[in-house]
């Protein structure tokens, strides 16, 4: 396991860590000011400066991207299936403007909170298989690009209205059927926060391997939680095991970035470079 | 699967629905006139008026248990080990006086917050192991008084402040280990909120079948859930194929009763009699 408690040269920024604090480029500029060396943008911040903008942003800092977020949200009734399909084009293209190396997949819940306007359902067994059938369909573009693609499976609270993959099992089966061949084209990322939790975290990390932990994620989990969605807790501040979670990662081979995504009504009031402080010293103390 | 369209003679009232509403024997007189046949109570609804007159007030109405909440909450530090086995061996007296067929089980989640004032932790695979030896210390005291014990699987939101047995594979590992011979001494309760996002649910209730059913617990996801404790939904308010989950468990040969148990802040703003007459409803379109 490394040892992060000395620098933070593995430390990536998810952006929506800040997302209420500044524009992409005002994020890029901080992380360089803190030695942050990588991040993992939204598309919506990538489309609020314009692509051709951000893939300079990038470039003319030097950062380096852990991933692109998110492609995804694939569950809809009929009327919404292309524009599903098209939207995770444009991912991928974007994702290969910017030098990303995989696109994180929140697959979608049920299709009335995927693609609203979509016919309500209870199926959620149909929601995933419709999931199955359009990741292999994405893949198909994606290899092209030969841009992986990354399925987080997403904690249950969220099942409903945000993605029906709940589970590091769950995730790992639908590879194992989309890509038998470990092809490096599928994979998960996985994000401590959605995970910990999970009696059967420790097998499936060990059955994902090298090849499919394609993202590393982390927060922590507050008591109480007060907001499901934007909630989440600095690390070390709930009461996720992250160093056990990380070292079972990292025993598998991976030796990626760990990164930061705390989506969080709190921390969105702080000043940028105080969450950025924040982040790295907790990356040393808490990952 | 049995047709609840007509009546609601298979409908048991977890008495939880509507605590702040009134007394448990306020709430036993107000099933009676609305033709409630069974109850669900909690220990503190009992404790509140006392056991005699809970056992009394059960026998004069002539109402049925479908279960009695809750025992458990067996994480704990050292300190308070006894206190938690004394206090389920109490839960064993009360639910045999007042005649329940089985006691639920909450396992507890991390010891600081199942028995506050143990020492904080976030081992939640040593949390587990507590629970398991604890489950079978209870078991021996259980045995003895013939009374079942049900462990309810919670919801993965619930992990660390309420219970670390999060799915029903985990809780029907327990129950293999612990009772290979599936006397009937140890089962589960199952709550559709807590189990209907699991894409294993299906298996795993057929894994079960009827002798380790012990309860069937219903409510609705609604979305967005605004806050994880108190915001469960009145059946047919939600996400949740409730039919189809009643229906596997009763492909296994359930035939008792469909306990609604909904902690809800909205639905105890309301009189008692309008959530029953709604409980009643919804038992026989939704469920």
């Amino acid at each position: 396991m490394r040892d992060f408690s000395a620098d933070h040269r593995w430390l990536s920024l998810n952006t929506a860590t800040v997302r209420k604090q500044g524009d992409l480029v005002q994020i890029i500029d901080a992380c360089a000011r803190h030695g942050i060396r990588a991040i993992d943008p939204w598309r919506d911040q990538v489309g609020a400066i314009g692509l051709d903008r951000a893939v300079r942003a990038v470039r003319d800092s030097g950062m380096e991207l852990s991933g692109y977020c998110r492609g995804g949200m694939f569950t809809s009734d009929a009327a919404y299936r292309i524009e599903a399909r098209d939207d995770n084009r444009r991912a991928v293209d974007e994702a290969t403007a910017l030098g990303a190396p995989c696109i994180v997949l929140v697959v979608g819940g049920l299709p009335q909170y995927s693609r609203p306007g979509s016919a309500a359902t209870k199926d959620i067994a149909e929601a995933r298989a419709q999931v199955e059938d359009a990741i292999a369909e994405m893949m198909e573009y994606a290899l092209k690009a030969k841009m992986p693609l990354a399925i987080e499976p997403l904690h249950p609270a969220y099942a409903a209205d945000r993605a029906c993959v709940n589970t590091t099992k769950q995730a790992l089966d639908i590879c194992d059927r989309l890509d038998p061949q470990r092809s490096g084209a599928l994979g998960v990322a996985l994000d401590v926060y959605h995970i910990w939790w999970d009696p059967d975290l420790l097998p499936q990390i060990e059955r994902a391997g090298k090849d499919r932990l394609l993202a590393f994620h982390v927060c922590d989990w507050l008591v109480p939680t007060k907001d499901i969605l934007n909630d989440r807790g600095m690390m070390g501040d709930g009461v996720i095991d992250i160093k056990s979670i990380r070292a079972a990662v990292e025993a598998q081979g991976f030796d990626g970035y760990s990164e930061i995504e705390i989506f969080s009504d709190d921390w969105w009031e702080k000043p940028m470079d105080e969450v950025l402080q924040t982040c790295i010293q907790r990356h040393r103390s808490a990952v």
